[in-house]
């Protein structure tokens, strides 16, 4: 069972959730997110020194949940290929998140920009995601099953532009394609392109 | 010389195109505009019917202006794996746009998804231009250029999400990468695998 502090941090938590993907990052308040959750102001900062934190902790947690699926995914794999396009079966989960949740996740990029602490803190867990991306094509390289000619930063990089980049199209057009068979394909076009093994 | 009116409709347009990225879109009123600007609300509506239609011409011409210089870096090049190449030159123009233009391009995500009537008008700039990439894909299968066995629609979508994405992590990260030239590369990976000539 949950303790009641922490059905209050998680009241917070979905509440903010729900009206920054609504109005806003910028046009909530912590007034509004009290009224929200109905709990006091008092509570909220029991909880989360600031609004920014609030935001902070929602992208921490959907990164880690996502981390720790890709990571049983290549740990349930022969080899890396095999591991990344394993990973890329866990798009459609990511696709199916409601549409509030694209929406915010957008608006961290425009948060980010503008105010420089969520920037410095933010970017932390973008570097931790894009190292361990990376670090796992070395291990590719290392056992021979992905092409020692490319780049294990810039490729992640690559890959990691690709699935954002369809998200974003998915974001704005529904409808126009297939996108997570779309997002499947251009995962197995460029693990083609760098592996060493057949697929 | 510009006339007068055109001056106008410029001043609004970048004043705007500042207070949007500064302060969001939902965040900016006709009347911030009209006094950045140094122009009355008359002037204002005389030009534009709503606040909306000065983001949607913001949006419109900068896609525009991207459109006609792929297409000149196509009608340069020999075969359209070749034309891609050279697209991808462009890519440090795109990356040297100022962040606050950056800023405007993500918040333009997040409104076409708050409001319909923005996400209906600004679709078919997205449209037009994944079906002219489509195009070229596909006038390169019929050449001879590009493996007929991909699907031109689809690799429209994963190439243009790979820009997109990448111009995500340059505008988080700016000094993360030497971001133009990952751009370039992961291109050059995507035309490599389809293209059946030798680059």
């Amino acid at each position: 069972m949950q303790s009641r502090s922490e059905v209050t941090r998680q009241k917070i938590l979905s509440s903010a959730t729900r009206l920054f993907s609504l109005n806003g990052y910028d046009c909530t308040g912590v007034a509004e997110i009290c009224d929200a959750a109905g709990v006091s102001k008092g509570a909220f900062y029991h909880h989360f020194p600031s609004k920014q934190d609030v935001f902070l902790n929602i992208l921490n947690a959907w990164l880690d949940q996502l981390s720790s699926q890709m990571q049983n995914a290549r740990l349930a794999s022969q080899n890396v290929p095999e591991g990344l396009i394993a990973m890329s079966d866990l798009v459609d989960q990511v696709f199916q998140m409601s549409k509030n949740h694209y929406s915010l996740f957008f608006e961290f990029w425009i948060q980010a920009m503008r105010h420089p602490e969520i920037w410095q803190t933010a970017i932390a867990p973008y570097h931790r995601f894009q190292t361990w991306l990376a670090a796992l094509l070395q291990s590719g390289i290392n056992e021979g099953s992905i092409d020692p000619s490319i780049s294990a930063d810039d490729t992640s990089r690559i890959m990691i532009a690709m699935v954002l980049g369809l998200l974003l199209q998915a974001f704005f057009d529904p409808i126009g394609a297939a996108w997570g068979n779309v997002t499947r394909s251009g995962i197995k076009t460029m693990v083609t392109r760098i592996s060493r093994r057949p697929l």
